[in-house]
């Protein structure tokens, strides 16, 4: 590989992510419905941190030693615990400088399965430009880890994978984009159109309706409603900024 | 589920399979390039069965008690055996009536990985448009089994799972569709103008074209050069007739 001979390659489920080229690679985790799109409304709320874990029982052990708590599966909170996985939970300007725990179906597990790349970051349509702006100017692979639904594809991950590719692989330093990365873009270029039209029939989408969540679903489909990109500092979701403030501190 | 409501969905690797509900299932496993299209191949010219096998290792076995078999990996014969696994070399009258033993990168593991299933059928190109017909008239669930490459998602494979799925989805039976076969029939609209154009990027065919393979990815992306629906029946892939014919004799 020369400087600015980079690759972009998917994951579209956690289980395909074994198989995908760490090496030098920024992870971009992706569930854009919820969790990734609540821990950018989280930070950009002014949480100071957010910690993603797999287990309920993790989320109980830091119960347990005061900290808040989110805690969602299936679509719902579980009882007992302060939040679930909606992004409105996390407006609250009473979070401000706050430490918040989240652990989620999907999303949460993913970060995680992701910690020992260089850098991990959340996507979301909601920070959309932030990121895809931000990626471009790194110099390192990229690989999007979609979250899906317990194991399978999901369409609302692979467009927003597909949504950032066609923003960026018109740089020339993407020299290759894996089938996967090919796939989203193409999947992209279907819904441009009509994003909402084309999720319409989305498993996940229904089984959200089923639960009354069509506010939800619609903020977390609307561009840039934060400036956030959340970036693993450890085992915590922090702000780029804060991260950056922190390596050079 | 009542009779004629029916799903479709698509492993688009086989580590998403396991995912994947078999239950009332027909698996259809896709290897485009180039498995199912030499097993369509082997059946249609007249060889009786052909018995898919994971490992270079028993496919060794099967070599020392006289079988003929082909062997590659890689996109490559692996030298010693007495094919590859090129279409081309399947259109040989001297095999009618023969047994062949395969072993590839991909699409022999795939089936075997799906052999519990009620049904397991190959899927190509080159006999889509029976076997769509066939999927149709029976009253079952569907997977599509894309067997990728080396445990990643790929192009053609998912292309020709979309090329079945539009041509079947409209009939009202099937009344759920997953996510992965949404998206699947979305990438088949893309490319229906120009097959050729779009797969033009992807990884396996310019690897095929490394290798001077050429003429097998036109002749594995030419429809209905054939009327065999290879079926799995024991460990062993046969022509739909024949295993019609052994469950009623």
């Amino acid at each position: 590989m020369v400087l600015g001979d980079y690759k972009i390659e998917v994951a579209f489920s956690p289980d395909l992510f074994g198989a995908c080229d760490l090496n030098n690679a920024i992870v971009v985790v992706i569930d854009v419905l919820r969790a990734t799109s609540a821990i950018c409304t989280a930070l950009e709320s002014g949480v100071e941190r957010v910690i993603p874990v797999s287990t309920l029982e993790e989320a109980l052990e830091y119960q347990k030693k005061g900290f808040l708590v989110g805690a969602e599966r299936n679509g719902e909170q579980i009882p007992g615990f302060d939040f679930g996985n909606s992004p409105y939970s996390y407006k609250n300007p009473e979070l401000k400088g706050k430490t918040v725990v989240l652990t989620t179906t999907n999303g949460t597990k993913a970060i995680n399965m992701a910690k020992d790349a260089d850098m991990v970051v959340a996507g979301a349509f909601t920070n959309i430009s932030v990121l895809s702006k931000w990626l471009e100017e790194q110099d390192k692979n990229i690989v999007f880890l979609c979250s899906g639904w317990k194991g399978r594809f999901n369409l609302e991950d692979s467009l927003f994978a597909g949504a950032v590719i066609d923003r960026i692989s018109g740089n020339y330093k993407y020299r290759e984009l894996s089938d996967s990365a090919l796939a989203s873009k193409y999947l992209f270029h279907t819904a441009d159109a009509d994003p909402y039209k084309f999720l319409r029939n989305s498993s996940h989408r229904k089984r959200m309706h089923k639960l009354n969540l069509k506010k939800d679903v619609k903020y977390c489909l609307t561009l840039d409603q934060s400036t956030v990109i959340p970036i693993l500092k450890g085992n915590e979701m922090v702000s780029l900024e804060s991260y950056y403030e922190s390596i050079t501190s």
